[in-house]
């Protein structure tokens, strides 16, 4: 469609990462979405390259045009926020060996976005995702955080585009 | 050689990641080493595909038979351990890729196996690694600590062959 851009929003971690992508233009749709599950007995370089390898099918089944992904720490778990950092790395591998702009966003940032709130339980977040999308059934919460990230995209590059005077 | 292995052994960073080829058997041997420097002004993900692919051509080129990296993660800056995760992850899909299986040794492990004190600096790892592959070159830290991994994988390969009886 033309003046629409496709987002892929990755939600990872290192035993489900979820991915979405979301087309905007006139109205916001769900192209699709699904979880990467490597398997928990896979050693993690095995885990790692199924989640590179997954969302490098994704890419070239759905052609996004940017990537969206979940910037999350841990401070009370460093040793999680390393893990988590894997799953992230192999992500954007995918997404820059695509050409694709990677943009990072900050869990309380994309909870704002949707809900106007940073610290909205991951419910809301998703009751606020099948609202904009007007979807029917019920995403997992995995699958909807990585809508939610797309959208929070969506929001920001919208936003931006109206500061500078584009607004439509 | 028959009867000789390859140890691919990593020091990842987002600036610079080390890495180095020592071939064992009747002795020790540095196949080839040196850094990866993605560059300071490049975006997170297009550093780790740098990271990713150069990896990728070292492996091809110098056809390692097992993968070691440093498994750092540093508690009092959970940030860091992040961002350190993500180049692990870029290199551990390059590993998990060439089918090579992917060892992780703390730092202390690294030192201890090499100098028999967890705690030593960096010079005096570089020092036995110098000694143990009779490099009259000194090689920059990053590089060295990617020789260290490689031949604290091997300490431990040995003793484990040692304690099956394998001893030779």
């Amino acid at each position: 469609m033309p003046g629409s851009t496709r987002i892929l929003g990755v939600d990872p971690g290192s035993q489900a990462t979820g991915w979405a992508v979301v087309e905007t233009g006139s109205r916001l749709r769900r192209v699709d979405s699904g979880v990467i599950r490597p398997g928990r007995g896979v050693e993690l370089s095995a885990r790692l390259l199924v989640i590179h390898d997954e969302l490098t099918l994704v890419i070239e089944r759905t052609a996004p045009t940017v990537m969206a992904i979940e910037d999350l720490f841990n401070a009370k778990n460093p040793r999680s926020s390393l893990v988590l950092g894997h799953a992230r790395g192999a992500a954007m591998v995918a997404g820059a060996r695509a050409a694709l702009v990677v943009h990072e966003y900050a869990p309380a940032e994309i909870k704002r976005a949707l809900t106007g709130n940073g610290q909205a339980a991951k419910e809301q977040v998703r009751f606020m995702v099948m609202r904009l999308l007007g979807l029917t059934d019920q995403p997992g919460l995995d699958e909807s955080d990585a809508l939610a990230v797309a959208l929070a995209h969506q929001g920001r590059a919208r936003f931006a585009a109206a500061g500078r005077g584009g607004m439509s």
